[in-house]
């Protein structure tokens, strides 16, 4: 329906593109700036129609079951996220018709100025790299209708409890005054509604929604205000954890009560006191002109976690009661003396167990460890004495290793695991993840439960698993998909009524995500459920009988359908459309990249996408740009809509420039061993791809000038910018590079270490991959480098840049560079993101 | 004497200047880095071979009386500074010859690498402005042959007791081992050579230089390595003070012995608690990544300072023993409520007197107080209660204001004082300058003692001067000299038996600075003793028999000659050569800038430098770029060897550019109306003088081609180059601002407020000031603004860069930036000069 498409955007995408497309004779700065700002409001409206994290919640009425889905989206004349619902028909139709959208919030501004979040949020939207405004998540409990969500700096809550009512709801602040600063990553307890836990300052506090009290659980902060005298935090990971192994949460509830009014949360306490202190430049004129952080570079030290619990009551008058800590009754170190990271906790559905997925430094031996919660003893004050007497001479449940994996290349973390119920009281069985095999694919394993009766002492368990090496008990593994794809390793949904698993894939073609469902029970091939030729993202209900797709191709905009899944015995599984969230929008004026493939020497197909230059003439040659990332965990070329955000690409298109998207070896989705060409070489493969690439398009008959080709990309992508100049100065005649490492000692352990090692183990690796070992090659003539740098970057931080200047100025090399001073790791404000695509249009038109 | 300039000089001035002449077709970066390399050897050798700190001795020996001059220079052969010496003819000769020099060290390295040194010696030679390497200065103990000085960040001494003696001696190092860091700032005690003090870590520092013993005298410093923690030190003056009042040491000896072997030495206790503390990017890679300062900016609180005595004993062994400390019995302040730097102290010849010159928060007010020695007491921990009794009712020698000043301008800190013996012990006579008429000029002044004998409380003395309002004692007060010139502020030299005060002035020209004397019993006019046509940096012998003189004109390179002085009752004072210590050289391809003058519409004459570019052909314009200072207390046009510090200039012009100077109205050495023109609006006058200078040269049929005019200038410079395009932009076509001014609120208070007033009563002044308020009229054009930076500025922050940048990066602007991350406010390593320059000239050609 017209209302859920902003009117106004067809008019913009017209406007937007004609007024580009006009002329390619050199413009002045203040019209490559005007074009700039027509086309920023495409990708505003382009952004942010597309709706997500999607609930379905089904409720019996007099009148029958009504399903109503909620998601996040913006309403026609909104500016930022807010929650939304549309309610499905009763019966799926023959016909599927566009829903019907509402706002569930009356008039609710959710969004501050970014610069005016608190530090955490800021860093925590780095992390994940959010670019939404507004709501950017929230949480459901789907029994109640009842909302819990972050907005402006403070907790939310509202009710929705009668799903046939349309009236929009006014959200309540559950913050109270005690509590100074942001509440972050707030949790609902899954047996008990009223109670929200969430982080303040590095500590862990539960409030109570029905009267605003709040208990504050931790007490790692001394409020001291120093970083340096603040090493310790409970419920948030390290920057490393965050970053480089993407679990952005340290805390979770006890899935099931304890009994009477006791409630229990699973924390990690998170010691940074061996790792370094970062200083970054902070560009604000009073004050300290400075931020810390505590940030390992690649070979220093990591932050060290320990698991702990800590349970609470309510009183008879509800009040926080009777907070007790408990921790390892022996720390996980002394049985895994080789773990560095704890990657994946949390709890068995039961409760019973914890569970904590472990990683060595160099991340080639994982262990999933299984905890019996009786393994937690309440904290006290031990004397050294206490320790030596009692610790080993104790006896303690024992742990179980429930799965373990090593590599030659690397153990990649995933998000897949899933318990399932099992008749078998002394045995596990569970949901996996694999690249053991080459290629990600599902597993189901049943694993034997060490026996919680047989206590016995931490010498006898350290005896029995001589050398630290604690076997897994895996009794039964089966493989559910095989293949030369993968899996995605972020989410799978289970139907345990009909023992089917539903993952999404990149089965049938590299270039497209489906989703898939394989029964775990009697394994087949799997079924496709999404329609061929585009590219989607599910979102499956509780129950598994439905689910959401929001699906696009390389020619066509983003739609979003919610589907039923049909079962019938005789048939395959299917699918049938219920509803239209959302139907493509006609972009006449868009210009679609054109996929490609090419044989590399190194033996592989590799994938591209050729913008070709607006108004393309045949058999003219047009000066091109490669615009490269790279590196590794990250895919670009994919039959999806490229409109969102690749309107760079699209702006230097319309401008008369080829646009060459390549992803070489390094890049993900194609198998661990595509992904390990790069391993203890990055720097040293990736820009070969890049320029066979080139060679085969221009052999190829694409428009490509090989005389005038530039390489820009940001991070990695800035990396390979440098790299491409020194390297491949005869191919590439100007690089621009964003935010780029420069020198891998100067990046951080987690990522670097994967693919680098240590330091001192791959002291060559590291010296061919810095930049800094190339710059006597870099070029003398002038405005062939240019670098762009946010001055307070916390992730490839500014040192990269002026190590690299250093160095420049040193080997009396000429540079252009550009700086945004309150820019991070990438540029989130609109006034910089104008100026750095008029800059780099403005530099490109002057010197590709 | 050939050996005497380096043999390979005139041929680096022929080679460096011939490569760089040819040909103005356009170069490339590397052919433009090759002649700055070339023309780079030119500048070290003109700067090297200059000597200075000149010290004369002479000796009756058994032929007669011998005179050694002793200087720093460079032997032929030298890279760094060194000692040298010169022996005197016995008799004035008709005709002098050049002098044989010889080393007086053998073969002693004195330098380290610049990184090496350590922060506070790195930040020392900053303040001073220094630029020389090796041994940058040394003390001499005349009667002895005693020398001290510092080196390789530690202390030596050397003597040469025997004035025949020429073979070359062995330093030897007197720091012990128990001192860590440098040691900065050493002293020899005037009547007891074995003493030398020293600054080491804030605390001042006595060693017996005999027996290498080491005595720390003061305790401000805990050690505790934080900044923060740190608030106190001794002996050192604050940023602001080295900085802005260009006052370097905060310790004296006590000029006379108080009796056995006991020693007193005055010092400053300084306390920057209270001064906001400054983070400044550093780019190592390893450790902190941060360096902090203490900065008191415009309009924040400032260090403050006590003065303190510190006396000790040498014991019947001559271990130091009994040192204890005094403090004033009551803070000046009590007296001075108004004060808020001291900007001079030391002792009367007599050591009854310590002496403090203090000023106002404006620096309209100035007081020059008398301290009696007995003011000072044994500093002994008070109770509160001690103090509300004790004080104000205790008797207490007065104080006497010596003189005091006040302008509705600023008074100018010089540092002429000399105390003249006196008959009338109630009295006390000295030497001083005041710009009161307009122009600095020496005046002779009697001041009555307050009679020391009268013992009055304080309260008495408060009540006595009420309001703060201390009255000055002045009862005789003569101007020695008089007219709209200026004597230079910084030494006089006294011959007390002869009454004459020997000065430096512009009174000639102001173009030129000459030695003049006068007597100061009986003023008449000046006589001038050096040569007209050439400007003068004169060094007279302690008895004022003679003098060296380092003479250069704007056509003749520097000379070096020793000079009698001939007093004869007949005749007016003159001079005789007595030797020369350096010719001038013949430079056959020196274009020597042409000095002219025009009319401003201000009313006033200024004075400009015109470099003709080379091969300058008759009729034809060239592109031409204004060099800018254009701040106070800055005199560029002179007629002096512009060789040295110059070579950028000469640099461009013979690339073909013509170069232009101008001192416009707020630049020194034209009395203080002129330079007042600039107060509280600093950034709006500048930039006319500069334009109307441009216009006269070019209707005056100077080769100005006025549509191709540059301007580049550093510091304050650097904030008239952004000002000159923002302003403009129709003279401008391009500006280079090197470590740019960009917002007086970041700027210090003693600079800032002396000339804009504080923020909080000048806030149009600060407004209209600041570059930030013209962002809107830079230009929209590329490559016409160029900023360049060092990273580690301590002085102008990068952060002024850093917020121009975010206002232009906020308005959409272009922009060009470098950045050099291992330089402060001016550029140190050859390197990085090199770069500098090759930058600048290739951005010229490009863009200009």
């Amino acid at each position: 329906m017209a209302t859920e498409i902003p009117p106004d955007l067809s008019e913009v995408v017209t406007s937007g593109s004609s007024g580009q497309i006009s002329s390619f004779c050199p413009q002045s700065w203040r019209m490559i700036h005007q074009n700039v700002v027509e086309s920023r409001k495409l990708i505003t409206m382009l952004a942010s129609r597309v709706p997500g994290s999607f609930h379905f919640r089904t409720q019996t009425t007099p009148s029958g079951n009504k399903t109503r889905l909620y998601f996040l989206g913006m309403t026609s004349k909104g500016r930022e996220n807010t929650l939304l619902f549309a309610d499905l028909p009763p019966v799926v139709p023959e016909n599927p018709s566009i829903l019907s959208q509402w706002p569930l919030l009356d008039s609710f501004p959710a969004s501050i100025p970014l610069s005016q979040l608190s530090r955490e949020e800021q860093l925590l939207r780095e992390r994940k790299r959010m670019g939404t405004y507004g709501i950017t998540s929230y949480e459901l409990v789907e029994s109640e209708g009842k909302f819990v969500f972050p907005a402006s700096n403070s907790l939310f809550s509202c009710s929705d409890p009668d799903i046939t009512m349309t009236e929009p709801v006014f959200p309540v602040n559950i913050s109270s005054s005690r509590v100074e600063g942001a509440r972050l990553d707030p949790k609902l307890c899954p047996h008990n509604s009223q109670l929200l836990a969430f982080i303040n300052q590095g500590d862990i506090w539960v409030a109570n929604i029905e009267d605003n009290q709040e208990c504050r659980l931790t007490y790692t902060n001394t409020g001291s205000g120093s970083l340096e005298d603040e090493p310790l935090s409970a419920g948030t990971p390290s920057f490393v954890v965050q970053e480089e192994f993407d679990r952005y949460t340290g805390y979770w509830w006890c899935p099931v009560t304890t009994g009477g009014a006791t409630y229990c949360i699973l924390y990690e306490e998170v010691d940074e006191g061996m790792v370094e202190i970062l200083n970054i430049f902070s560009p604000s004129v009073e004050g300290k002109n400075v931020d810390q952080y505590r940030y390992p570079r690649a070979g220093t030290p990591n932050a060290r976690s320990v698991l702990k619990l800590v349970k609470f009551s309510l009183d008879s008058e509800g009040k926080f009661c009777a907070v007790q800590h408990f921790q390892l009754l022996e720390p996980l170190l002394t049985f895994f003396p080789w773990m560095e990271y704890m990657v994946r906790a949390g709890w068995t559905p039961n409760g019973k167990h914890v569970y904590a997925e472990l990683l060595d430094r160099q991340q080639k031996r994982m262990s999933l460890v299984l905890i019996p919660v009786d393994f937690f003893v309440p904290v006290r004050q031990f004397s050294d004495d206490d320790m030596e007497e009692d610790v080993f001479g104790r006896n303690i449940p024992p742990l179980t290793v429930l799965y373990e994996e090593s590599s030659e290349i690397w153990v990649n973390t995933h998000d897949i695991l899933h318990f399932l119920p099992h008749p078998n009281p002394s045995e596990i069985k569970f949901l996996w993840a694999s690249e053991k095999s080459g290629f990600r694919h599902l597993y189901s394993v049943v694993s034997k439960l060490e026996n919680c009766d047989r206590k016995m002492c931490a010498m006898d368990l350290l005896e029995e698993n001589q050398d630290g090496q604690f076997k897994a008990n895996v009794i039964k593994e089966v493989m559910l998909t095989s293949g030369d794809w993968e899996v995605n390793p972020k989410q799978i949904w289970v139907d345990e009524k009909r023992d089917i698993v539903y993952f999404v894939a990149l089965k049938d073609s590299v270039l497209e995500t489906h989703l898939y469902a394989v029964s775990y029970s009697k394994p087949s091939e799997p079924v496709r459920l999404t329609t061929p030729g585009y590219s989607h993202a599910v979102s499956l209900s509780a129950d598994c009988s439905s689910f959401v797709s929001v699906y696009s191709s390389a020619k066509e905009t983003t739609s979003c359908v919610v589907y039923k899944i049909l079962h019938d015995n005789d048939r395959p599984m299917s699918t049938k459309s219920w509803g239209i969230i959302m139907p493509p929008i006609a972009c006449p004026d868009y210009n679609a990249p054109e996929l490609f493939q090419y044989q590399s020497q190194s033996g592989f197909t590799h994938h591209g996408l050729f913008f070709h230059p607006h108004g393309e003439e045949a058999g003219k040659k047009y000066p091109t740009v490669v615009m490269v990332y790279g590196g590794p965990q990250v895919q670009q070329v994919t039959n999806c809509f490229k409109g969102i955000r690749f309107l760079r690409h699209h702006a230097l298109a319309s401008n008369g420039y080829a646009v060459v998207v390549i992803d070489g070896r390094g890049s993900c989705g194609r198998g661990l061993k595509f992904e390990s060409h790069i391993k203890n070489r990055l720097g040293t493969v990736e820009i070969e791809d890049q320029v066979e690439g080139l060679q085969y398009l221009s052999s190829a008959g694409y428009c490509v000038d090989m005389t005038r080709v530039g390489i820009h990309g940001w991070s990695y992508g800035g990396y390979l910018s440098l790299l491409g100049i020194a390297q491949r100065p005869d191919v590439f005649k100007v690089g621009i590079a964003g935010a780029p490492v420069v020198n891998w000692l100067l990046y951080d352990t987690g990522y670097t270490e994967r693919y680098l090692n240590l330091p001192s183990e791959n002291e060559a690796g590291y010296r061919n991959g810095s930049v800094l070992s190339h710059v006597d090659q870099f070029p003398d003539e002038e405005n062939r480098i240019l670098i762009i740098h946010g001055l307070i970057d916390e992730n490839v931080h500014f040192h990269h840049t002026s190590a690299l200047i250093t160095a420049l100025v040193k080997a009396c090399k000429p540079y252009r560079l550009q700086i945004y001073p309150n820019e991070r790791h990438g540029i989130r404000n609109h006034e910089a993101s104008e100026h750095y695509k008029t800059m780099i249009l403005s530099f490109l038109q002057n010197h590709l």
